[in-house]
């Protein structure tokens, strides 16, 4: 079954493009760039497990509509967002011969569209590239709003671009090829556009969470209005320099945890912000902030989705306190030494906070290390 | 004696800055900063040589004026345009601790400016820097604009970002420490701009070309008048699709040559666009664009300034013309297979042909290599 389900208007003037949702987008992939870009080349970027399942359904749709294109294929995750990788994408895309006005196409998860659409705004001074993203965690985040980039060894994603894609094609359909444990680290951050500003949503999403896990039409829903969530804001704050910081909820706790594992299987990134916006919510509380019952509900609903809650569900021995605090000032968000965390009022009410005590939070993260 | 003799407004909306033009700006630029741009940390990109002449001027004026600044110096060279250099740029901005809101100098000739300029807009996925160029080169035309990058084996700046400075300051008594050659290769693109579309401006050149080598008022005239030719350039077209491709009059010639010879001593990149800027001329008239007399009086020219004009004058042995033709082809100006070049009609009429003949070319080059 081939539809699109859904579209999200990313209304970024010269810089617009659309987020098509449905099932098959991957397959039909052909005839919808013959139609919409006409006479382009095309650089495939993706990476090894992405080209067994996805790959051959995208060349064979290119192949029937006649489109000419080149595979660059990557080791599979998150160490795979790193310079030498940048370079051996780069020079790909250079020795396939593609012209400035050809397109990339980042086929995959988050790592593929981070590498691939940050290797397309550096080669020849910035190519066009179109996100099919193949993760729950791409298609509802990461393909949509621009933020593209690698990490450093000082920590994630400090070395990148904002560029936008110039379409999205999310396929339904491959998310039926995600094991158990990627689709829930995906769902962190369906849950999270919830939590920060729709509390309607996140009950909507407690009374349909099954339906999604499942694959009904709750799913594509759900994208669908993730995607327009994240236009919604990314709309308003392009390039980070107010709300869309909000976006980043959990993400100063999870960078930090995701840092000290190493970027691993040990953690994944969802699986780092589930924690952390269960830390940002408990953090909450205890500064008399938010209810406790919220961050009680927050906590039993991820743990519903199979996420992983407290510092004690990392598997492994994590970093000393000191270790995380250093991962946590290295973080993007820092301004002039201070440190910057989205809190919450309570369950749809996050906010920026940017004068948060280094102390009191290296006092809580002692704690919740016991727990 | 320090002034501001020139004053070029780059004026391109939200991202429109200054040049300023004048003796003993980077030794007076702590003063500037602290006014223009109060609480910020500087990273300081530099070389080898540059540190040893004009760094020491920099940081007494920064530090005069109170600044904090951290200083990460690479080996001159344009080998210093490498993926290498630019991760260690990178990494040395992020291990001083520079945050998004701080500034990034590039103090120094067209590499550093290049190399600088696209580190500041890949770190923190994009942070503000300064030029202060101090080479002719890099004053009169790698320093405006915006143009940032590092070369690839594929061929020059093929890998590199649209990123403007904030500001430019263009210290005249910088030129008075390089070598007759440097300043002679810088020159070759103050010419470029008379060869384009000012035939009045290379008429005052040919009349005033000793007063710009020896360092009368002429030099800072030239500098600014080729800065606000670069601005108007810039400003109609940021992004290079269009008029802005006049800029690479010389270029693509040049630029197949300096890869040839290895981006070494043996050509300087103002060698290549000299040399590279009589062959477009001397090509024009084969094709009966151009009058004969006007090629002969751009060689005429060039050589007064004591630069190399034709094959013969790059030491050792070039490639075959084969090896010429492939980075030819491998031009970012390159637009579906067809080989664009800037001709001219003569002194001052330069324009883009993006339908040349390779064939054309190939047996031009065989010819010029015999001469």
């Amino acid at each position: 079954m081939t539809a699109i389900d859904h579209v999200v208007h990313v209304a970024l003037g010269e810089r617009a493009y659309d987020i098509l949702i449905g099932p098959g987008l991957i397959a039909e992939a052909g005839k919808i760039l013959a139609e919409r870009f006409p006479g382009r080349r095309y650089g495939i970027v993706t990476d090894d497990n992405v080209a067994r399942t996805q790959l051959p359904l995208l060349v064979a749709g290119l192949e029937a509509a006649g489109l000419d294109y080149a595979v660059i294929t990557v080791p599979a995750g998150e160490g795979t967002k790193s310079y030498q990788m940048l370079e051996s994408v780069v020079e790909g895309l250079l020795a396939a011969r593609l012209e400035r006005g050809d397109l990339v196409i980042a086929l995959g998860g988050g790592v593929i569209g981070d590498l691939a659409g940050f290797a397309a705004s550096i080669t020849r001074r910035g190519m066009d590239f179109i996100q099919m993203p193949t993760s729950l965690l791409a298609q509802v985040d990461s393909s949509v709003g621009g933020k593209t980039g690698i990490n450093s060894p000082h920590g994630k994603n400090l070395v990148g671009a904002f560029h936008q894609p110039l379409l999205v094609l999310a396929d339904l359909s491959a998310l039926d090829t995600l094991d158990r444990r990627q689709f829930a680290a995906g769902y962190a951050e369906v849950a999270k556009y919830g939590l920060i500003d729709d509390p309607e949503f996140f009950d909507w999403l407690d009374a349909h969470l099954d339906e999604i896990f499942s694959g009904g039409p709750a799913r594509g829903e759900a994208v669908a209005r993730c995607c327009a969530h994240k236009a919604r804001v990314v709309i308003e704050d392009e390039k980070e320099q107010g709300v869309r910081a909000l976006l980043n909820l959990g993400h100063t706790f999870g960078h930090a945890l995701e840092k000290d594992t190493g970027y691993s299987d040990r953690l994944l990134h969802g699986e780092g912000v589930s924690i952390g916006m269960v830390l940002a919510h408990r953090y909450s509380t205890r500064q008399g902030l938010a209810p406790g019952q919220d961050a009680g509900r927050v906590e039993a609903h991820l743990k519903r989705a199979g996420l992983p809650t407290t510092l004690g569900d990392i598997a492994g021995t994590l970093g000393s306190t000191d270790t995380l605090m250093a991962a946590i000032a290295q973080d993007k968000k820092v301004q002039r030494g201070a440190l910057t965390f989205i809190l919450t009022r309570g369950i749809g009410q996050a906010f920026i906070e940017k004068n948060v005590d280094p102390a009191t939070i290296r006092s809580f993260l002692d704690e919740m290390r016991g727990q």
